[in-house]
């Protein structure tokens, strides 16, 4: 895997002050970054370890291109981060044509590539390069893109619709009627397309609404391990171009998330809510069902969105943790505290 | 699919008010209904809407026959929410009949139907009427009751007992001798009976406690994607008739669950909790091990039980969330809030 | 599986009280054991059980070995917790080998068994006594220690290495790159080594950071049905001899998690963070990213960390429940608690 340095420029661009070739054997983080590493610096706190790293080369931006130079070779960047997710790109696709050899090579137009024990319907529409693993599903009117992998044990039901060059991971099911934009990127065990969670209530039981809607979701959408987003009832829970949602997410039904808008693992929004662009939501966050959020929303980790969010910011609500001693005497006192006002308000009167 | 308004009050009841054949291509909600489309108006809040939607023909409660009738075909019925559930299921099923022809309409006694590629034990028994996807595993010692649907890459393993008529999702796995009632809906990535969380400390180190009881489900009960139900320690964790769990819940060994008791998404319930029948249960609440929730407990989302509720009600605990400048000068003042009622009692002590 | 009390002590010790051989049909706690079961009594608060439970036979520290005595046969041991733990893993193992008869009295060098209908690639390592079940997949590169078995539909990617008498339970992905210590369990569900969560944003979009590190797990560790843990960024994602952890939990990429720390389901790790040695966290809490926990911190069911903890102790930061009428109006008030503050000072400087 290892290359130089002005392979990398020559690749992914930026300024490279770099005294002859330099070898990079892997990307690593400031600190553990060893003598034939590459890392960045993408904060401005990390620039006292400029000094001390021992990484061969680093990715700075213009403000820090003379301390990096001092001390080696380097890239000079005007966004390290972004320089830095790029060349994380090019470093594994580098690393599967390795891998693959020719596979990777082959012309795009090259028939689909269906494993031997993988159960692939007739009826399926599979477009030229699609790589079919060991067991996975393709049921009768589901479409696969062009360039689309699916992994083992995938189950792409009927009638799902699935773009190009995307990335499905083993076990992940696209139910029946949904559909997936192109490059997207489903981790394992991902749910697209399960009930939404729906009941009429009838003398004591439940009654259940079958749901009849389905899933549909843009392009450039990422979805986390075993994360969850349910069919609609009647319309379509939507999610569109660009979301980008973590492991263990409970999407429920006719859910609408705006282009852009990423949340953290173990988020959980309820039915019908209708999240915007731009928004990102902290881990473990709650919002409730029926509910708006603006554009640029920002929800803090593990708060709960009880009432719509009408204007962009940044929200939180969460009890601060404290030590159990002191958290108890104050979770007690708290359970008193609309007495607490009173009392106030009344010494209030009676103070001149 | 289309059918006509006079073919659905023909197979589900109600006063029809129409004047001749009016076609029905599908359901939907009030606000994106088209003239073709069927709508219901559960709620008052949505009566306004009766005037302005583009339905073919809607479904409404008495009180409102006259204005829905203005305005074209109705069906008049006392509970519109329920009549709507049972057409969701009507609609449903006579969707399945037009794709799957045939294989709906096989006699009730047909022998199991098990794909080639799924891996069913002899020593397994299959009712009649049983389908078996591709892939799905089905170990000896287990049963499956008549009419029962196992999704691909399901494992029903040994000694495990499947009832009559559910449907279990695709990569379902049903615990070593767990158990299922009839019409039981378990959706894509349930585990039922993987092992209960028990250690005994042991010099700074956890030494496993094996976990030897089972789950025992109910009829009717229905379980969302991703959720899991622990095996019991000695004895087994029991979910009662009617149960409805949304997806992503954790429910510990042992705990007990009443009859017709709803959890919505991410819900966890710890090890030996014990709650009663028509509760519900908000999304992400926690509640702790070992307590008791008495029946008809309604828990609102993201609430932490931390202590047994044996009285029946609504009950809440949410920080409430807020900008996040207000939030932190309030959290901090939260860290003294103790403090704070002490200086009130003096204050007081030193008012006449 | 019956056997006598007898035998129980002859294999895990302890001082046999009994006169003449005692049938033991089941492990049972105090409250459901019947006249043929065993029980045991690890906590002061079951003693009185001691004299109205059913039990054929007890397993009792010594401080209560004459209060069992008299009513009966036990075993008397200083830590009953643990003997009990004991206890369920030879009756799972003498189960086991009842169920399986010659399959586990196989001499330890036995080739590796591979089901006919798994998918191991030429280039996977099986080490003697590996076995691996239906719709398995095991890839090129990937090694599997002596005695581990592999459940249906598993995958071990490329380059994975799982250790020694490991249980892989059904539908595990051991993802690329990805280690496993010795004698760890891993439940249904569990995704080792899916994309940590990593972006760089750019022009209102985000760009994916391909995460090029993996997970590194130690021996005797244990993962929850459904949980998750992401691989790192550049260097791994750690846990540490003896870690473990219940179901549907998030460890996000470069976490690194101390020895035999425990966490309870639904708890979210978010990246980067780094927990103690000897470390609980209760159900559904939240650890926020890049903070570090020292030795010894147990965090309470559902409480935040937002900031780092550095002593050990008991934290804890829920909002209590109470009837929602009370919630109600305490909440409202705490919105407005940093102005309630403001008012005592104000009534404080007036009041002599």
């Amino acid at each position: 895997m290892a290359c130089t340095l002005q392979e990398i420029a020559a690749a992914l661009g930026g300024d490279l002050l770099a005294e002859g070739p330099v070898r990079i054997e892997k990307l690593a983080s400031l600190g553990a970054a060893g003598p034939h590493d590459l890392s960045f610096v993408a904060q401005a706190r990390a620039v006292p370890q400029i000094a001390t790293t021992q990484a061969a080369a680093l990715i700075v931006a213009p403000a820090w291109a003379e301390a990096a130079g001092a001390r080696g070779p380097c890239i000079v960047t005007p966004d390290p981060y972004l320089y830095f997710a790029r060349l994380t790109q090019w470093w594994r696709a580098r690393r599967d044509v390795l891998e693959q050899g020719k596979a990777n090579a082959e012309p795009t137009g090259a028939p689909p590539s269906i494993h031997p024990l993988a159960s692939v319907d007739p009826g399926a529409h599979l477009a030229p390069g699609v790589r079919i693993a060991a067991f996975a599903v393709v049921e009768a009117g589901a479409q696969v893109g062009a360039g689309t992998q699916v992994g083992a044990h995938a189950v792409i039901e009927r009638h799902a619709i699935v773009g190009e060059d995307c990335r499905i991971a083993p076990r992940v099911v696209v139910g029946r009627d949904c559909q997936l934009g192109d490059r997207c990127i489903l981790h394992a065990g991902v749910v697209i397309g399960a009930d939404g969670f729906g009941f009429a209530p009838h003398e004591g039981a439940w009654v259940k609404i079958e749901q009849l809607g389905a899933v549909r979701i843009g392009h450039d959408v990422e979805i986390g391990a075993n994360t969850c987003i349910d069919r609609g009832a009647l319309e379509d829970t939507v999610l569109e171009d660009g979301v980008k949602l973590d492991n263990l997410i409970q999407i429920g039904h006719n859910v609408h998330i705006g282009r852009h808008t990423a949340m953290a693992g173990c988020v959980g929004v309820a039915g019908s809510a209708r999240i915007g662009a731009h928004c990102t939501v902290g881990g473990g966050a709650v919002v409730l069902g029926h509910l708006t959020l603006a554009d640029g929303v920002h929800i803090s980790a593990a708060s709960v969105v009880m009432r719509s969010i009408l204007q962009p910011g940044q929200y939180s609500g969460v009890f601060p943790i404290d030590d159990n001693k002191n958290w108890e005497k104050n979770a007690a006192t708290l359970r008193q505290l609309y007495r607490l006002r009173e009392r106030i308000k009344t010494l209030e009167n009676k103070t001149p």
